[in-house]
């Protein structure tokens, strides 16, 4: 049994060269089985039909309304306790680093609230973030742990997320992240990378709590020397490997991640030549996160530069409750394509198609026979009109699978 | 009969001193006849009904919610027709304004198309505007005219600015916004300026179709002698003035508003600090519109001298098909605290109360007795989570008067 969807202009993200985003104007969908099985001009569904002997049990006219893939989202932090609205009130005031450290902010105020919620409440709160994220489109999130840092609450964080995306109707892909040292263990910093590397990512690999270990690699979190250690173990456990890198400082995080061929860079605010070449050369995706880029006012990374050497570039929330409190991909492409100038075809590829291969996933973020049957139906003709009407949500409606 | 909102975390936005927004931790709103009659701690609300012998028909029980003024947008341009999305995607693309006018872009693909439409279809365009921003708390809405530029026209669109905000359930506040001078009037430019000063102002006042005049004075827009001409002719007619200024080039601007007494000068990217001085001298608001800004990849406006030398500052969403197609005041709060470097504070009266006075407003903006009962509910308690969850949606309800 067959659902049509038709009269769409539909937007496969699977096209190529001049037309990279794959427009039909009078378009279809055909799923089956919350699968895709055929995709074309609407004139030739019922033809494709008979041919694949597919029985159309559902038709929807979606009257010209622009189809894509549903959006991926391929960096959150959406597993978290307590608010931080006191601390982006005191950020906005000017407070610096330290001042609003000293006012028990920044991570501890997340990671002290997240390690006393319960499991019923995390997920809770999980749920009603992936939830208002379906809201604007997005069909597949990648859910970071990171907010406990402890051996076993890092895997009850990968246990919540693996329920939220459940029940939120939101496919999830759980993250380990080794995010910082914790406060507890910054005087035996060694024996804590040792057991990340030792412990907690075998212990995630065996469980199949996750399928990519995240580490930042940066001022203030870990070196590249253990990054390389923790990465490396992840490699080992057949884990695939991604780096938060160059935020702030360029610590020489693309190359290894490059040689480790590393699904993702992310961040990438700075980053050299040489590690943008490696980064292209191992077809490592860099990961834009505009909105956290324009909340710490920090400069923007050097997208000409990645695009130039043919870094593949995707776009995500980094919805986290520091530094970019937001679901909302439409909201990051209007950033993507204004702050951070790309094109309005890059900004959709970055959600959808680069996103997915950001994440592994080659069977979603383009429409195409045997893609999952994530569809996202907009209030719009023109796929530049979802970063153009920035801030209002377009979505007519959204199906997963 | 009476209505009491009560178990709410009021922000009067009549506050002072070291907490200006006015908040009431376990207070209560009591409104009757379509304005607010008490505020106050929610344990002296009966009394306070009884002593104002108000009859409470209605309990609403906010549950801890936060409870604001209803938020005021001092700055749109919701009457219009066409769709430049195209335009947006050459200018993320990198396209300059040459080629983007040669292409039909620019303000003349807004002309054309709402020249062309009828009253309904511009009606219909401006209501589901309004009632998008409504869903994101706006209940009072400044509307000017602008992409019509014929003396007939620009009328035309006044009338269906009011029509528009009666249907739509927002105040709306319409402005007449001389905006650029027409391509057919290029060559007898000081013969349209007369007829804007000599006949369309005249005609404004005459039918009561605007309480306003606006003139965008910079390069490429009208000059500052022109500028004092229509402005000049608007006091003389007895409405009240304003202008956009200094988006792209100071042009003496801000001190000709100020001397002729201006409601406000909005976008003020480029001024001068005598310009800055005169502003604060004669109490004009300074309209900061940071979406436009961002958009159109333009530097800050210097909001540190501005508020050192205590300009009231606004924030506005600029609703507009050209930089800034967005009516969420809540998304524009997010910029201003982070883009722009204003406090939390700077922004909730930037959208409550300093922006009723850029429209000459004193019975709204904030929660005071006699102040329309305009209100939102938030699903939030803390001030700072609305831009803080940018991009997210925390209207809990919005009701107007």
């Amino acid at each position: 049994m067959a659902s049509l969807y038709h009269r769409a202009r539909v937007m496969t993200c699977a096209g190529s060269g001049a037309d990279p985003l794959g427009l039909i104007t009078d378009g279809a969908v055909l799923c089956e089985g919350g699968r895709v099985v055929w995709v074309g001009p609407d004139e030739d569904a019922d033809a494709a039909s008979r041919a694949l002997d597919v029985v159309v049990a559902e038709r929807v006219d979606l009257g010209g309304r622009l189809l894509t893939p549903g959006l991926v989202d391929c960096h959150t932090h959406a597993v978290f306790a307590g608010d931080r609205s006191d601390e982006f009130a005191m950020r906005a005031r000017g407070a610096g680093y330290l001042e609003i450290a000293k006012a028990g902010g920044g991570i501890a105020a997340t990671l002290g609230p997240t390690r006393a919620a319960t499991d019923a409440d995390l997920e809770r709160l999980t749920v009603d973030r992936l939830v208002a994220a379906r809201a604007t489109g997005t069909t597949t999130a990648e859910v970071k742990s990171g907010y406990d840092l402890t051996i076993a609450g890092e895997q009850r964080l990968l246990r919540v997320i693996a329920r939220a995306g459940a029940q939120a109707g939101v496919a999830v892909v759980p993250t380990l992240l080794c995010h910082v040292i914790p406060p507890e263990r910054k005087a035996d910093r060694d024996v804590y990378v040792r057991e990340l590397a030792e412990v907690l990512v075998p212990a995630v690999a065996a469980g199949g709590l996750a399928t990519a270990v995240d580490i930042y690699c940066d001022d203030g979190a870990f070196t590249r020397d253990e990054t390389a250690t923790v990465l490396g173990a992840a490699r080992g456990a057949g884990l695939a490997v991604k780096a938060h890198a160059g935020q702030f400082s360029d610590q020489g995080a693309a190359e290894l991640c490059a040689e480790l061929g590393a699904l993702s860079v992310d961040h990438v605010e700075q980053v050299s030549d040489a590690g943008i070449a490696a980064l292209a050369a191992a077809g490592t995706v860099a990961v834009m996160l505009p909105g956290a880029c324009v909340q710490l006012r920090l400069p923007p990374p050097p997208v000409a530069r990645l695009r130039a050497a043919g870094v593949p570039l995707a776009v995500a929330s980094d919805l986290n409750p520091g530094s970019s409190y937001s679901s909302s991909l439409p909201l990051q492409m209007w950033m993507a394509t204004t702050h951070f100038a790309m094109s309005v075809e890059e900004a959709w590829l970055g959600v959808t198609r680069v996103a997915a291969r950001a994440l592994g996933l080659s069977d979603r973020g383009m429409l195409a026979p045997g893609a999952r049957a994530d569809l996202v139906a907009w209030n719009a003709e023109h796929p530049a009109a979802i970063p153009y009407q920035y801030g209002a949500n377009l979505v007519d409606r959204v199906l997963v699978a």
